[in-house]
């Protein structure tokens, strides 16, 4: 293994057990046991330790989730078929091993009162999908494409909470029709 | 103090504990601190310890939000009136000593993937929201009670996550518009 997929495997598993964990619940040494990397290669790539491989992972993730905001808006032909796209993707990615998981960028926010660096990452890690959303809600002519975007986050981040906790993925598919319908 | 003073105590610093710092990071010794009760009281009122308590701490916190829904609704003269009452209330909820807090059954449904009896209790009282509010929808005359309570729930849920990483209240307010407007 190259320096590169070191770097790489400590962020997934980090953002895999905060998923499971919570921020809190995860200690460097659980990290460094799922990759089975000695602790000088994690200094070596994160010498801010645990909050900046927490920062990292939550960008990582962040970036995965704007992937698919972008494939589900590109070619839709209407802003509630790539919503409704957008909900399959997510509760998709919600699915691992046959269970539900937390989305991974809620587990940063909500260790946010102790660190509020690490909350303010998450926050715009929203936004950016917000935004995302936003100029697709614009571009398939939305009257008030921001209200949409925030609101379909919003749904989305309430439908994760409520699968999770349910552990089935039918909220999603609740959001789903209620985008398809008006209220 | 009597006993059934110090049992609330107990219960009501926990839940402000998980909602600053998630389930796995908080300790039995912050929650002694915090009330000032010595350790024999907690484990005379809950003999299950952290578990224990974070379960009686999460049906108290859902029976809060309970409350906060009968009293909204009652005596709403529509579904979407008594949303945006509901609405209100859980963002002044979320308030605490100028910050945002997180929902405190949220803290113990991201513990679910190590505790999913905690889950359950999460999912239970979700569920029990749920019901009073389709229970509404259903004396408003609303066509599907069920779906609207549902995506009420899930709209409240993402708001909070939302509001809680930005710290401020704005999400509340954008799910409010959304609900008395159609989509």
């Amino acid at each position: 293994m190259d320096e590169s997929k070191n770097r790489h495997a400590l962020i997934r598993a980090t953002s895999a057990l905060f998923r499971r964990r919570g921020y809190a619940g995860v200690g460097l040494s659980e990290i460094l046991a799922e990759t089975g990397l000695p602790k000088g290669s994690l200094y070596y790539h994160f010498p801010g330790g645990k909050e900046q491989l927490a920062a990292e992972a939550t960008r990582w993730a962040g970036r995965k989730v704007a992937e698919l905001i972008d494939v589900s808006f590109d070619g839709a032909a209407s802003f509630a078929a790539g919503s409704v796209a957008l909900c399959r993707a997510i509760a998709n990615l919600s699915r691992e091993d046959g269970r539900i998981m937390g989305c991974p960028v809620l587990s940063i926010i909500q260790a946010g009162d102790e660190k509020p660096d690490l909350r303010r990452i998450g926050a715009d890690v929203l936004n950016d999908w917000t935004s995302r959303i936003a100029a697709q809600a614009a571009r398939l002519g939305r009257d008030d494409p921001q209200a949409d975007a925030e609101r379909l986050v919003i749904g989305l981040q309430g439908a994760w909470v409520v699968s999770l906790a349910r552990q089935d993925v039918t909220p999603f598919e609740t959001l789903e029709r209620g985008m398809l319908q008006p209220v």
